[in-house]
């Protein structure tokens, strides 16, 4: 039932001439399906309405082939073609009463139109913001109308496509009408560069226009990056960010305001921990106009989102994260489960799988991108078959996750754990610095647990192959894990590395187990190359260590671009005076040195330290299943499954996903499991 | 008219069960089209066989979700669904006479399968690969029964979708058979590890199994790397390669032989120079083996290819690359035309097209990728229309493709050149070290024109806007490229960069047009961070100089890992004792020291140096452009069109296209051109 405390976040609201069933707001996110995977997307956004959104927009649509981001999978509205795509989203999301929006977008030398081998835009020549052998070409007054017009048109085909809101989109450094008004990237003489009035020019056209071409049935957003974080070296909200609000103030239909550039906006918890951190920043905005304001900030608690809107900093509460980490957020506040709102933890794995050019991922909802292609519902799952009982041992993310869906199923859930904290890695690397909201992962999943009245989950219970057998329930998943390798094998090396005993070697789980290095420095080396070591280095450099840090890549933590992080990693290793060795594989441990190589020249240099922390591999704790499919009789259990690291190491997302999955899979046969691996979608081969 | 000394190309030969019309035979490779680009990818595989190529294979053909290499874009045959995509192919490629041949995959751990979500499979556990955050799991030996039970599905499916001749699979260190066959990432203890003939298991299986499986109407093909080119670290020709060859002599039909990784079998002509540079590697198989052999090496030459099969070192004439700059290759040695060749310039940019997740691309031939789309044939044009003459100026690479098509074409072309040479920016870049094949892409194009009577060149003649107006040529297509910056513009720094004036600043033209840098050292300044400053870097320390090479990428050239050059240019300059500094910006240039800044923590820092070379961003040429659209009677032209560099810089690749299409347009309405762009390949919303 409702809290009335929480009853004006379900006020209805206008929108232009469209009319908002509530003050929530999934903004324009991407989720790596696009115009490749319509059918998958449509259903993505579909559970957000079906979870209570009023608003549900897609991602940024590309309105020509000279705004082409190949590889990377998002919207497409080149020209009809497009429509039924599209179509398939505005009535999926519609069907639930919610409003559809399109991020029409033209993104300039942001793409690299690398499959429509197009020239590439800018208001001025530059290159291409990407390592890719291209020049923009400044758009001469041929270039700007041909712009305006593909802007109308694709406006116009997203009308006929079912949208209720149209994005104008000036954000995140990547689209061409932001690109006008930064003067960094605008040094044109015309009447489209120079004063600011000339530099919003073309959003003032694009905006004219496309309320002048849909404004009779749609509402016209402008979403716009009110501040660059970068000082007076970039547009401020207290100024320009300010005056162009000011000059455009009644323009648009809504304001989605925020910051730039993407690392901005979508920043990590552990480099922006608090929820609402873009407040300083957009508060001005509703001072300013009359129209409705949304912004975001990772916003999941009722209460902050009453407070915004009390307070008159937003309309509607903006959400990209927490609408994938719980598309029923706006459900369960109305209907009083607060507690049950899975978190954003603020990882960006969401973020990660756009720019590694594949569907959307999510570390709390497993679910996330799986709607369509594999049937799965984040808040149903199918009821148990004839068996009736089912012990998981591990209650790290894939034991919670397995256990609270096996018990969701109707399941009598049995869950050991070793320790005496039930979380496993959820619990001992959200203890280091940075990453306290990993430990939300097994907060819901423990709470959730709690709930059930056919759940017993026993702590300090390891279990032995005996045990197991002794307990006597037949379906068994092991979910033990891995630890960090203590011999340095990883990706540059295939075998041990030489060492002398006299060396103190740690691992990552020494340290996540409270075990500090001894005194004098500490070598981290990074074979894994992810994100750990970086943490572990900063963990450790702000305990007062003194780290050294070596890698074989060429920068910190390397996969963390993905997560829009890298920068903020090395920026923060190298401040703190962590000695960076780059390019260097670990080739022999000594007494009281490291010997590294070049990974290309091979020449040899010495390292002086006191301890080592290899962050190498991880191997894989298969010990008690495979005693139990060896020691025991095996017709004895009917199902014996490894999940999570102990079947392949991976993220937490990729555990939780493991422990979903074996849960959804239980009772099915392998062969339908096979045989409904999941559904494609494929190239029409007729029409072109 | 075939000259008789290359009647032996034109024998046809037996492989197992079908019969090859001659011995052009087309290795399987990349097109980045694969299953999102179905009929590209069918159209340009038919152009080859229409070319002439006896056998056109297609490229590696995952045959399961374990094995899914999102986001680059292979062949698939994961299920039935995947069949009717294929068949477009087989069809195309029968029709034109040839056979078709496909390569079935397993990719092990060289896959991260992030759209399947399936465990990643590996010989033993590892890391998998790239830089995601996986593992792989060592295969169980259901695992491994699983496997060839897929592999064995996906032969019977590829024969069903009309395949003459499939493929094993076991080179570029990207498939399991050869995973389970290196002693380095195979350390199992059960009958699959250990001993050669344990870890040569899988193949032998999964040879037989395919035989027995298709055998009766389809040659079984085995492609295999013989050597890993890493000396004793790795598997050798004379070693275990050879051993290999002798314990599965006769089980395949036939052997593709090539050298791992792909670094080393698509070595580019910067680092591989020669023609047949994988001989000496592979010659020994046809003394072990009576099945045909095919090999590769970059081959163009006719009279190479007879010397290689009468010498007995192959049977077939193997090509990737050299099919891709002209697919007509065969038939044009049929037909005595050898000098109408378009050779390979091995640049890779094919293979960078592939890594870069976009269609194929190649630098010799533009038409590549665009037999589908766009409708364009390698070898045949529109012819012209009502326009008789055309003017081009600027004989670079634009401008010679442009001219040599509107030639094609039937119009009287006259094309004028500035310099001395005829070739711009191909001679030029060609004259330094390493890049001396750049030159072939004028040389063909020089060749193609002089044959002509409908081309009047002439070079020495720079034309002013009053030239051209008084020339009287209605129709002007201006190529007159790009220069590179000297005020420090670029990537990273949108203002000029500030200067001393007693300071030597240089420019790639400067090194180009033969102006060596004053004595001492220089420093050479990376913002471009493509590939041409490291080669400016090798040039110059090649000739002497004491070369400093700073760069904000964090390693050299970091595109060149596109074209698999990464490693060896950054390993090349660190052994000719080239000084590096990575991850900085240049701020300040002074009397005789530059600023230089970290890109993370902006800390400063100073290098000694007696000269400057920038290597930043390139400007466009337009200023005759521009003068002939301010100055002249408008009227007076009926088409003037800027193309290749001045129009928007990017590789010679680029120019080409850009030049091609400029001349494929011309006389189309500009409605035309936009209706037409290209045809797509969209997702089917029915079905699954």
């Amino acid at each position: 039932m409702l809290n009335d405390k929480y009853s004006v976040l379900f006020e209805p609201l206008k929108i232009g001439p469209v009319t908002a069933r509530n003050r929530f707001f999934q903004v324009p996110h991407c989720t790596g399906m696009g115009h490749l995977r319509p059918k998958a997307d449509a259903a993505t956004r579909a559970i957000k309405a079906e979870g209570g959104w009023a608003v549900v927009c897609n991602q940024e649509t590309e309105i020509h082939p000279s705004s082409d981001l190949t590889p990377f999978t998002e919207g497409r509205l080149w020209d009809s073609r497009d429509i039924p795509a599209l179509r398939l989203m505005t009535d999926a999301v519609h069907t639930h009463g919610a409003l559809a929006a399109v991020e029409l977008v033209h993104n300039g030398n942001h793409a690299s139109n690398l499959s429509s081998r197009a020239p590439v835009f800018a208001p001025s020549d530059m290159s291409v913001d990407s390592i890719v052998p291209k020049q923009a070409k400044a758009m001469d007054k041929a270039d700007i109308r041909a712009l305006r017009r593909w802007h109308r048109d694709a406006a116009r085909r997203a009308k006929s496509a079912g949208f209720d809101i149209i994005y104008v989109y000036a954000g995140h450094h990547m689209t061409l009408p932001q690109h006008f008004l930064l003067p960094n990237m605008n040094d044109r003489m015309d009447e489209y560069g120079g004063s600011l009035a000339n530099r919003v020019r073309l959003i003032r056209e694009l905006l004219e226009e496309t309320k002048d071409e849909v404004g009779d049935t749609c509402a016209v957003a402008f979403r716009f990056a009110v501040d660059e974080m970068s000082g007076v070296d970039g547009m401020q909200a207290s100024e320009e960010g300010r005056a162009v609000v000011e000059m455009l103030a009644e323009l648009p239909d809504l304001w989605d305001v925020n910051v730039s550039d993407w690392s901005n906006d979508s920043a990590t918890s552990r480099f922006m921990p608090n929820e609402g951190y873009q407040t300083p920043y957009i508060e001005f905005v509703k001072q300013v106009t009359t129209k409705p304001v949304v912004a975001v900030g990772r916003l999941t608690s009722p209460d902050k989102m009453v407070s915004m809107i009390k307070s008159g900093v937003v309309d509607f509460i903006g959400a990209a994260r927490p609408s994938i980490a719980d598309p029923f957020l706006p459900h369960k506040i109305q209907t009083g489960r607060i507690e049950e709102i899975r978190e954003c933890i603020g990882c960006n794995i969401c973020v990660a799988s756009d720019n590694m050019g594949m569907p959307i991922r999510c570390t709390q909802n497993p679910t996330m991108g799986e709607e369509w292609r594999r049937g799965w519902h984040p808040e149903q799952i199918e009821p148990k078959g004839k068996e009736t009982e089912a012990l998981v041992v591990g209650a790290g993310p894939a034991g919670l996750e397995c256990a609270m869906q096996l018990a969701k199923r109707g399941y009598e859930v049995t869950l050991a754990e070793a320790r005496t904290q039930l979380g496993g890695r959820a619990i001992l690397e959200g203890g280091l610095l940075g990453l306290s909201s990993w430990k939300w992962v097994s907060d819901h999943r423990i709470y959730d647990l709690q709930q059930r009245g056919n759940v017993k989950t026993f702590s300090q219970s390891p279990m032995t192959a005996q045990d197991i057998n002794d307990l006597a329930i037949p379906n068994v998943f092991i979910a033990t894990g891995a630890k960090w390798r203590r011999d340095g094998v990883g990706r540059s090396s295939r075998g041990p590395i030489q060492k002398d005993p006299q060396m103190t070697i740690l691992t990552p789980d020494d340290l996540m187990a409270g075990h500090l290095p001894p005194r004098g420095p500490v070598l981290i080396y990074d074979d894994d190359q992810i994100y750990l070591a970086g943490v572990l280095a900063d963990h450790l450099s702000s305990a007062g260590y003194e780290v050294i840090f070596a890698t074989p890549a060429t920068n910190v933590s390397p996969w963390t671009e993905n997560t829009l992080e890298q920068v903020r990693i090395q920026t923060t290793l190298i401040k703190r005076g962590v000695q960076l060795i780059l390019g260097k594989t670990l080739t022999q441990i000594n007494a009281e040195h490291a010997q590294l190589s070049c990974i290309y020249s091979k020449f040899e240099q010495h390292v002086e330290m006191a301890s080592i922390l290899l962050v190498t591999e991880r191997k894989r704790k298969t010990e008690l299943f495979d005693a139990l499919g060896e020691d025991l009789n095996h017709n004895h259990f009917k199902k014996l499954k490894l999940i999570g690291d102990a079947e392949a190491p991976g993220l937490i997302a990729d555990a939780i996903f493991s422990g979903h999955m074996a849960a959804r899979h239980f009772e099915k046969s392998q062969r339908n499991i096979e045989r409904e691996y999941f559904r494609r979608e494929i190239v029409a081969l007729e029409g072109n």
